[in-house]
């Protein structure tokens, strides 16, 4: 809570607007919805609100949970929404941004900022494309800019390396790639900053729906190579988003 | 090759003091040694440069190349030495820095300039600490400032707690951890920084080697937690280090 | 049986009210019904009946087994039920209690006895929740108080905290988690009674269906914790609930 | 810390006879070694103290840690000795018990007590006994009456049954077993107290190193059956008498 | 081909009712149907005519395959029959009998002869029985007598004791059980004479889609158990035949 | 681009009949759709164009690069072709030619020029069939003569040694089994060429989805046997035409 | 207990030569060590005595279970035998038959009868020796007339074929194989007998240690392929000798 | 047997100066040596003796299949020879030629012919060299000219594009490549050649001993590679060779 809405309902409660019990449980870091307990001081102390995993939840709990972020005044994202989830979310709260490529959810509290620190993000392939918005999507919702390239996997390296002028640009690069996950390697060995990599479950037979690439991935050759979960776009984007805006801080 | 360096060997040419195909040697950015291409270039294009992986080579191939290093002015740091490696190391290059606990030789180019961003190293239990340390060394050979806290797994909750004041200073954690790998879930849900997590062979039985904590990792309910390779302590200290750098850059 | 049942029973047979045949297949503790052994002794060697596992049975069978249990007085528990099964059963047998969420059927011979034994179930999730409901109705069946607590993962540590007054009281602590799996070694740390770690196949990627926070488990830094199969609610209910009532077994 | 110990110290600081620094060091719940924090508040909040898992850890360390539980007045059982270690720990505590069948060190903080429920401890095979032998010393260690019945698998199952009046008296049973592990759901089918199953990395080929156990007993067809790491006899000894010990707690 | 079925063949060749290649293709131990070379000389060389595992093939490949088995006069028996292979099957060979648990279809080329040898067919569980029945299906079609016991799993050892008495006369005894697989160990150790294992897929979690009790059988603690593949029923009855009518053979 | 298409399009730039982007952008090697970087460079790099590979990508997304290939006068052959993308292409493309069983789509250039070199391709199994098919439909794409033998698995190993003689005339074998996979190594100790192994994922059970032949085909005894993906009878294909043609090239 | 040696001691009992207490021992069916149970029942139930796996076991242990069988006029075979416990057993039962190569010992309590039934070992390499020797050990133990060849995989497949007259006589086939496990599909083609496969951990790479050959015999498309452990010799032998032996059982 | 040698042996035998019997031994493709058949008509089948696996022989068998070969004038070839056979070779056949990094032996039955087809091996670290070089030798063993460039992994990537001219040369290319196994992918982009890519067991941790490589090459971007088993340079190389010897094959 900001000290702003902090100062302001402490007001309501001295003049009575506000009954004590209600200004309690606005003021508990936790809300418990039964089904779930919305950490609401995560913004605090991790620097962005809690995110919404949709898997797994009915529709219903998805917007009780959007509607408690809304209602604590904190930026929503809400990834992997499924169709009937994204229906009833778009009835309920019609100002939300869906993204069906990435199959995401973003509803700010405030208008955003001006971005701060770049993010790349690279696909080896087209079919790589949903996970890659995923993580732009993410990432621009933690105030990064973005830019996504498809496509440009190590089997006609030329397509990656046209595009070479913008890694130097990047504060890090996410590379997002199934089969083989040759791509991160590569990319690593051309750059000075982080890549983080992210295994996708494209291909087929001994690609094990997304195991080949990420364990070639944390067995790459190149030392600034991170990884995250398969089909992880979320994480990624989270995490870039977090590395890019740091060149802000002051310097220590 | 630094400019300094470029210019005083062109004045050798001119002078003929300097033989055409021994400067074209020296300008050429891989060093072919017939059992490696040493890659001369990495500095300027990685900002770091190559580091030399001791595991499969000889004794003297790891000296020759450690040579060749410093015969070209850049900062040589090898890992995974093994003891006989070590010997040779300390007979031929007796000022190059060894730490036995991280297997580690560093031999910098030059005096280092004072570091630049600050990252905590935590490991779950004391088995930890090898691989914790390698990350130390890697990280403070990149220029970071390093702190390591041995032994605060999530057991006894407590024990991590206590130092939670040091996690809001730094600009990076990594996180070493075997067995069930817990730890980094705990610390990225605690910090607003970037989590690097490192899973360890510590353990028997069901650890297999380290797959229980990498997995666990890989699965890490905190958004801003990252992966390397079993037991890669270099792989995360080098990015730590280029994670915690980059709050000197200007911002953009 | 019952000795009053017993009794009641060759009353039957002396008063030539029963056929010895009749009464004699009463009497074998195994009901075979040709698709299935009933094992009718388990009550009196394991002090619960046997409890129908419905996956991969026609509904006509588990309604046979319901029936065959009920015609011997026994307590009847049916786990996995499915929506068709749930059908039959509902039709055949109104007066038993379905839960759809943990997909189980119960019925019990007798109104049950005050309860025995506390068990706190704890989920790390809110998709963690069938499972936990399918732990819950199972230790109730056997006797258990339960109260189940949801979302309290690891990524948010005072929502964990929060609840520790409760951890005392508990005999046996059931703690159902998906993804890293690392709730119990926290909880595992913080009291002194025994866990019952379920990992369930919540999550996506590598957590592979459950092997993930499978291994975890297995793996907990923590002493007191131990492991049933993945999505096993039942089983940890079970256990759990035996846990739990033995502090009325008269001392040793 | 013991509320007797507690008094004397603050009357030494009282009377100037300690100095107020080594006190507080005294009074800390976490003891700091550098290469570990040992934590000495585990006794109080798990009920028993931190037990040295001595594998990756040298001998100096694991004599330090052994000597600050000492110092501590805390119980102090080390497992997984090696053979250097234990010379160690022979030479500097003479006084402590050491079994080489189970590999372990123990240095009770006070004689014993009188025991406090019964484990049974089972093994499929001979080949088992060192991990039924470490489940035995440290079920011991925590209080409870042990017994240990050696080599009564399945395919003799006579050897099994023979033993059967055995069982009706534990109040746990510990079934240890390599292979195709399936003596846990025999005995698990014809008693009415929890099994504790340790699966052990005794077999060959498809074994996998205990992997096959574990997996058969994960799936065993009795609900009464939790599992444990393989090998870890530790773990299983632990739990079983924190199970065994309950029926001493007032009923709830 | 029979000697007395050759003989009529060449007649009409020498009678001129046959032409010269129509009886060639006759006579070819292989019949190319494009689509598969059926093997006709399979029962001269194995005892046997092949059997149509009918997966992964159209109605119209199975029905021709069935056809051509037909023609050459031969038992046809086919195997994973699916509903709309079972069909067209009925359509075109009315006089066919088919299983629809065991999922087969078996069409004699001549009455049976009376039953030689005999095998036991046990299941740990209800669910087993598809399984159970296609091994029962198999080994009958190739001259046994089979007897099927279901749902005896060892939880509760009883309700397989009290069919020892079966188990003597027996040649051969096939075991089918999923989960964790612990029945054929245990009957290996009562008898004398050859036990058969099948593995099932059923189960859940750790089971693996059978991957659980295989591993469980092929580490089976007796010496007489062999295994055959997950849910091959088919196989299983196939050897189970072979081995009981071997003591027809005149001795050695 | 062909030297005769080039000449064309300078004209026209010289003519004025082209502006000057259009044609950049036709010269350059690299389309970029957005959702794909087409590599126009390939078919000068490789021999042969870019193959599209339908999985993952939407209808449209097919038919976009298959517009483009045509666009640019090269070869189009497109894999794993759905029933929807499949209805697009013959929509929009009627003149290509599309396999059901192989689930390709074939739009060459120009009239194929007379076949080069021989291609034999084996099944193991009928159900092998569409795997073995796509090899053939590629490998005469790529300009190879191919003849393709069905279900001559070794379980008959004389429906294979009939077939011996067109074993010599073949440039290069691809084998295509399931299950057991034993067909390459049989078939490789009959030949002097190159097998090209094929694992499908045809089986079940322990054949894990193609993992069984994979290992098997590996591990062969025969030292001319190499491996492809599971299911990948594209790779075979187009590997096999590569060795086949190499005959004609001129001698070294 | 053989009925001579039961009337012997009961008279020796009787006549007060033998206490009852001894006698009684005598009488039981398992021998309890401490350290082992054995099963000396087995004999009765099973047809042969059991037989001890020495891996894991004390010297001592494996000569004080010898001993107990020898004392019990028992058949003794006792397999995997070391360096060490082959010393031992030298020396204190230098009537015993060792054989190096399979790693047995072998002490039968009489001179052996007639052999009864054929059993034909057959090794895919001159490295599956050591395991097919293991098997005919066995088997020979077991009475069972067994002939070895060795060395004739299917990269030479005439190596095979002409030994095929042999086939024809035998009862059953042990067929022993490492790397891609291909032979036993060949063999079990080829023949009207039960064909026991083992996978040997022969090979490297992606045999890893023979999971490759377990999955191709697991998966072999002959129908009477059944499959033992990896590295099983003793299993195969002991089940071949089982089925070898059954044709002087009376018809039934 | 050459025609020149057939004759000579006929002529002895005419002249009686060799009996009938060593003559017909002489003459049958198959050499029984009790421990292995030695396949000697591989080289008219396969146009190449077979090559020696030495792994799991004594070296007194290796040096007997030697001398089988040199008395049958076929060229020898023997591969992963350990130190003690390499003595016992070097004693007893001083004239082959032994490579210690690539642990060969080759004793050719005539001077070589001028090489056929040029194989480029390629190595992505310095620690594939060993794997490489056997490659090598078993290539130019079979008549190929070969060359071998180290060290030229992704991660630099120019130094792998500084070589490219040499690619064209090329009949056939092997990339030998651990950890990531990326190499491949790339090179398989850039020519018009087939590649054979060997994965090693370099690297650590999630590596898994080659498996990583393994499938990132099974998963290859690349349409023209093909894989062989974890460190098989000899596979790689023998079958190089055959492609690379093609080209003088007359065309078809």
């Amino acid at each position: 809570m900001q000290p702003h809405d902090l100062r302001e309902l402490l007001e309501q409660v001295r003049a009575g607007r506000l009954a004590v019990d209600a200004a309690a449980e606005k003021l508990t870091p936790v809300a418990d919805l039964g089904y779930a307990h919305l950490d609401l001081h995560r913004k605090d102390r991790c620097g962005h609100p809690e995110v919404i995993f949709c898997e797994g939840k009915t529709p219903e709990w998805v917007a009780g949970l959007v509607g408690k972020l809304v209602e604590a005044r904190q930026d929503c994202l809400a990834t992997r929404v499924s169709e009937e989830q994204s229906k009833l979310l778009a009835d309920q709260f019609p100002q939300g941004q869906q993204d069906r490529l990435a199959r995401t959810f973003h509803l700010p509290a405030a208008p955003p900022a001006p971005p701060c620190g770049k993010v790349l993000v690279l696909t080896a392939g087209t079919s790589d494309l949903p996970v890659a918005q995923e993580a732009a999507v993410t990432a621009r919702a933690l105030g990064a800019e973005v830019q996504v390239i498809a496509d440009v996997g190590v089997a006609g390296i030329h397509r990656l390396l046209r595009h070479q002028d913008k890694f130097a640009g990047a504060d890090v690069i996410v590379v997002v790639a199934g089969m083989d996950g040759a791509l991160p390697s590569v990319v690593g060995g051309l750059v000075a900053c982080p890549v983080v990599a992210v295994p996708t479950s494209i291909g087929y037979g001994a690609a094990f729906h997304g195991v080949a690439p990420l364990l070639t991935m944390l067995n790459s050759c190149a030392a600034n190579v991170v990884v995250v979960n398969i089909d992880s776009g979320f994480k990624a984007g989270y995490v870039a988003a977090l590395i890019a805006r740091r060149k802000n801080v002051a310097g220590g």
